[in-house]
């Protein structure tokens, strides 16, 4: 077995130890960086998730879903997924959770105090609230799927100056809110996670309301569903939701340590060259990266 | 619940239903699609690996990779990965398989008769390999990797025509010979799948040599190793490798009764389409496709 094959990886962290760069690694450019260029978890836009396997971390975006981030707030402030239940795996597409009864009036799961069952359509915001506020860091390298890509706190985005619009960008772990067929029929109490190839041309179809910071394999490593698009066919085959709370309901010596990296910053740059051109283990650089394959790293705190 | 939230899906057959385009929806494509764009699997390019959950159908792609292809044919010829184990499974990118003793020379398994120890690297092919030969369609989209891409006899390619070369891009459920420190320390006997965002940076650095036709779930469901770069920290969180063979050693009876859709035919180019510009459920249409968020379909033998 060849420990050393096939040693990058989309974890930034996992792949250092072979990614060197000539110039420098990403490990080095992880080494290295300064702790002003690490943020910590905001209490008012983080989720917890508890499963039985672990905890998954969810970062909301409130600048490019404000109302879906305010009633997922709400949702989970009034506990609304505890109990609840991973209904749909579907290979290389998304995982998906909410209420298994919500299609039936008499059973679903009520709304919690301040939580809206209706909600406007969030599938874009106006370009100019991704600008310098929101540190807005252009990718150079061509996108495909829109004219203009890079990343804003954290988060893959698109955009296009022509319609003066900017989205956020389905790329692997991105959270958004699955609806029916009309736009504006979701309200956050169904959520789906991407675990497979970036689907974007969901982009700008539904609404993108945040994405996860820590334990996607617990998400992207369940059974698929043999039923249609990945539902699945039996209640026992769901995965059980033990609570979903935010962080700022969680007492202190609960909070996970966590930092995330600023895209705003020199080593989210530095990062981004050392994915474009690669030493050690590679013998060719693609002198390119995209939005989907740029990670956004987290660490402990220090 | 809702049933209809997310219709869309990477599998094209699943995600018929939601997919309506305007003119023609991918599963009125499939449907309408004449049995001479359809082709059934090769038995000496085709390899069948038994699970205790299932089987996993892997296309070669002898032009790529002949001498590759050559060996994993004996390898399988001979039993070799019998008894062998998945030993590496890390979200988001890759699972691997092979000996789990293969670094010592002592407990190693043996290589069967006609197998290689020793390859080249086949990292890439002359472009003209690739040509009407091949069936090779180029996509109009944009591709951020390479000068080109498109498909060949149902493989994602890319090429460069300056340098004049051309070879297999690592999108999801591509297959690849792991390598060690230099560039010919692949033999076929460790391979691995992608099972995340297509992780490009790959390219043109190992060597590619086929794609899961059939059973993806049965690998990118797996629970994530934990030790570095995903391996699996006990032998006892392995997956057993019941058997592998080639196509060409089954007997008739207990063939696969799949078919592919041919990449040259109108079939194809219609359901790249049909993902370009989208209907029913979709309100926007990216207008764009790129090679690996294309999966080029199977079917049961009608």
């Amino acid at each position: 077995m060849k420990k050393t094959a096939l040693a990058l990886t989309a974890a930034v962290l996992a792949c250092a130890a072979h990614a060197a760069k000539p110039a420098k690694s990403a490990a080095d450019v992880l080494k290295d960086s300064p702790a002003a260029d690490w943020r910590g978890l905001d209490p008012d836009n983080t989720l917890l998730m508890d499963l039985a396997a672990g905890q998954v971390i969810i970062e909301l975006a409130p600048r490019f879903a404000p109302a879906h981030a305010a009633n997922i707030r709400a949702l989970a402030h009034g506990g609304y997924w505890d109990g609840l239940a991973i209904v749909r795996v579907q290979d290389n597409f998304v995982t998906q959770w909410g209420d298994p009864d919500g299609d039936d009036a008499a059973k679903a799961r009520q709304l919690p105090a301040g939580a809206m069952p209706k909600l406007p359509a969030e599938f874009s915001v106006p370009l100019d609230r991704v600008g310098k506020a929101a540190g807005f860091t252009k990718l150079a390298d061509v996108d495909g799927w829109a004219p203009r890509a890079g990343h804003a706190e954290g988060f893959p985005v698109a955009a296009d100056p022509k319609s003066g619009r900017a989205w956020l960008a389905h790329c692997y772990g991105m959270v958004g809110a699955g609806r029916g067929d009309t736009v504006d029929s979701s309200n956050g109490t169904e959520l789906y996670v991407v675990i497979g190839h970036a689907p974007r041309g969901l982009d700008l179809n539904i609404t993108v309301v945040g994405r996860v910071l820590k334990g996607m394999e617990l998400l992207s490593a369940l059974p698929r569903g043999t039923g249609a698009m990945g539902f699945y066919d039996k209640p026992e085959q769901r995965t059980g939701i033990q609570r979903v709370r935010l962080l700022a309901d969680v007492p202190a010596a609960e909070r996970p340590a966590l930092q995330v990296l600023k895209t705003d910053s020199a080593t989210w740059q530095q990062l981004l060259d050392a994915r474009r051109f690669r030493g050690g283990w590679y013998v060719h650089s693609p002198g390119h990266v995209d939005i989907c394959s740029a990670g956004v790293p987290t660490r402990p705190i220090p």
